[in-house]
């Protein structure tokens, strides 16, 4: 008797099958389009790296979700858990090689051995995208207007995006006395939409006092135009310094290229991560704010700290492709064709299997991508497996060579008798 | 003092730098636009599966090659070694969502522990495609097809298909006597191109006896037209067979669509592998023959015959993306831009930056990728910056909204002063 091995995926682990890979791809190729039309250049590097470089000097929660693992020559390596860190080895590394301001964008897989009962998945696509080498306000605009514009490209409708500086924060620490607790406040202001106002308010109040806690609810809850909300912060922080210009004059760029309706200043986002410097943004859909932010980032005063002495400050920011597909699954705006074939050749006869290809290369040189079916089966059967295919329309030959033949409209069923020649179908097809 | 951790890669690991990404992504790209105008459709499967299921029944080299260890669940599991056992195992366990012939790609990185010294990377890309499904000699055909046109469009120049049969080889085999020995016959066999004739003549006599080596070099060696080799090979192997009317169908179509220029029948092709029942076939540039086969492949009877009972026939192929980057960069016709930008706005004031994104949102409008430079250095350095990055013009706005502009040619070093319309410089660096 044989045994068999059970054909099946890890815990956390997908298959992508052809529909959902499509439309993955589809997603990621106008993101890339986005992106290389402002002149930023994908890089690649290694799935696997030496543990020391990806930990770091230790890391906690990632320290128990990463794979790690030592290799057929002992070295202790493990799976890349994110695209941040290997991108700050990668500028230490090759710093020479890249003219700076260097604009980058990565998108790939990583690995994180995470409970899989939170609905989150061990493998999963992140998409990474920096400006390194410069400390100017136009790489922050810029990284945040190619943000508001490459999710309307692709499809995923107008985004707001909350934009604040966790220097200003900082300041506005300082004047309370409450900067040596900063990284504590940080974190719980940071939880601030999910734990709600009073549950923010009594956490602070136990790392502080009622009073300091009441006053950083106040600076955190600010609200109003971008010019006011930024006056008022201002002021709480001590008055004009380089981190107000600096929100003031990102603002500025915001009115010059009239998308000043896409960004509100909410001093409420900090992003818990503490290697955040300066301007800090979180990005929420118009349409489905519930799902949380989509793409986030910010400013960081030096990247590559641990490998190197050089110092290289940049501003950069990452969308989760997962929970961004199951936005546009539920906006309806995910492609969701199941083929890239428009035309199918029906098989009559097995033994005209080349006649059929000649045809068919007919139509992939006017740019129609063409499936031969394979099997003389029932026409029915291929009508059917057409349908079942995606693909919109079926040449069915009525000679060897395919020189007569008729089309069907397989969405329609109906079928067009005696199409009178390829160009004549070519143009319907496209039309 | 601070101690920094050494920013380097693992051996036979290696980053990808813009330059070396564009010109993967560029080729990659092009080979997926030819599979897709066939109607083939892209799967993608985990890095990281049972170690059980990759390495199936046991695999000699493979297991000491294969990254393999406990998970944090304590887990088998391992790095996919290749794309075909995957595949395999995603037949298996998708077979009743595939509407069968099922014609799919799968380009995706692989890792082997192998030995870098002779030039192999332990991380690198594969790109595989099947159609699984289908016993047709249009399925053997339709890859064959597929393969040239695809080096033919990615700039691979002409190519030369080396075709044969696995079952009629086998069938000589028998009439000689000696299918005891075909594995290792085969093995043999399928060296000859890398250690010579008379070193296969004499393995071949060491396995069977002088004559029946000189009988099988008699087989292998057989060379004329595709034709007058099939009567030759056909009768030494006992006259008309299904194996033998296989390969005449095959090269019928070949007729059929005009491509038998590419292709010969070449007995000696056996590929190693235990795995091919049917037809299999190595493919050479005709301008660099001697790198070796760049896409190797052939039919096989059961696909998943390890994790199911179910039987899944199919023909498929494997590039080596490596070799074939290799290949196009020695023929200069490997894309090497190191930039998607055509354009760059010169950063005259950074005050400016608001405006410059609305210029260059309007280039990036009408097609043109646009980067905008983001620090006021001077002119000429932006113009050395602009070079280095490969952008081919370089506006310099003359005002703070550049409603007037010059624009310069910095491959031909040439400034167009006063241009006078956004409409003019589009035509300019379009045409």
């Amino acid at each position: 008797m044989d045994t068999y091995i059970e054909p099946r995926v890890l815990k956390g682990f997908r298959d992508f099958l052809p529909a959902a890979e499509i439309a993955r791809r589809t997603l990621i190729e106008r993101i890339e389009t986005s992106f290389r039309s402002y002149g930023f250049l994908p890089i690649d590097t290694p799935a696997l790296e030496y543990a020391e470089i990806l930990l770091g000097k230790g890391g906690g929660e990632t320290e128990k979700q990463i794979y790690r693992f030592n290799d057929n020559g002992g070295r202790d390596v493990a799976l890349r858990f994110d695209l941040t860190v290997p991108f700050a080895r990668f500028v230490a590394e090759h710093r020479t090689e890249l003219p700076l301001p260097f604009k980058r964008y990565h998108i790939a897989k990583v690995w994180r051995g995470e409970n899989t009962q939170r609905g989150r998945y061990r493998e999963f696509t992140q998409c990474d995208f920096d400006i390194v080498g410069s400390d100017s306000a136009a790489a922050d605009f810029e990284i945040l207007l190619m943000m508001r514009n490459t999710f309307q490209a692709i499809g995923a409708g107008e985004v707001t995006i909350h934009v604040n500086h966790r220097g200003l924060f900082n300041r506005f620490l300082t004047m309370l006395g409450a900067e040596v607790q900063s990284v504590e406040i940080l974190r719980t202001v940071d939880k601030l939409g999910k734990i709600g106002r009073d549950a923010t308010l009594a956490q602070l109040a136990a790392l502080l006092n009622d009073d300091k806690a009441a006053c950083i609810l106040g600076f955190i809850e600010a609200r109003g135009g971008f010019e006011e909300t930024l006056a008022c912060i201002t002021e709480l922080a001590g008055g004009d310094c380089p981190e107000s210009e600096r929100l003031r004059q990102v603002y500025c760029f915001m009115l010059d290229t009239g998308s000043a309706a896409s960004f509100i200043l909410d001093p409420s986002i900090t992003r818990g991560l503490d290697y955040y410097t300066g301007v800090v943004y979180e990005t929420f859909l118009n349409e489905l704010p519930d799902i949380g932010s989509v793409c986030s980032g910010g400013r960081y005063d030096n990247l590559a700290a641990l490998y190197s002495k050089e110092r290289v400050s940049g501003v950069g920011s990452s969308i989760g492709l997962d929970r961004l597909i199951a936005a546009l699954e539920t906006l309806g705006t995910l492609d969701n064709n199941n083929a890239y074939a428009r035309l199918g050749i029906a098989c009559i006869k097995g033994e005209n299997a080349g006649h059929y290809q000649a045809l068919a290369t007919r139509f992939r040189d006017a740019g129609i991508p063409c499936e031969v079916f394979l099997e003389g089966i029932k026409l029915t059967k291929q009508f059917m497996l057409a349908e079942k295919k995606g693909i919109k329309w079926l040449l069915i030959p009525a000679d060897d060579a395919g020189i007569a033949f008729s089309l069907r409209n397989i969405e329609k069923r109906e079928t067009i008798d005696r199409c009178s020649s390829i160009e004549e179908a070519i143009t319907m097809i496209l039309g």
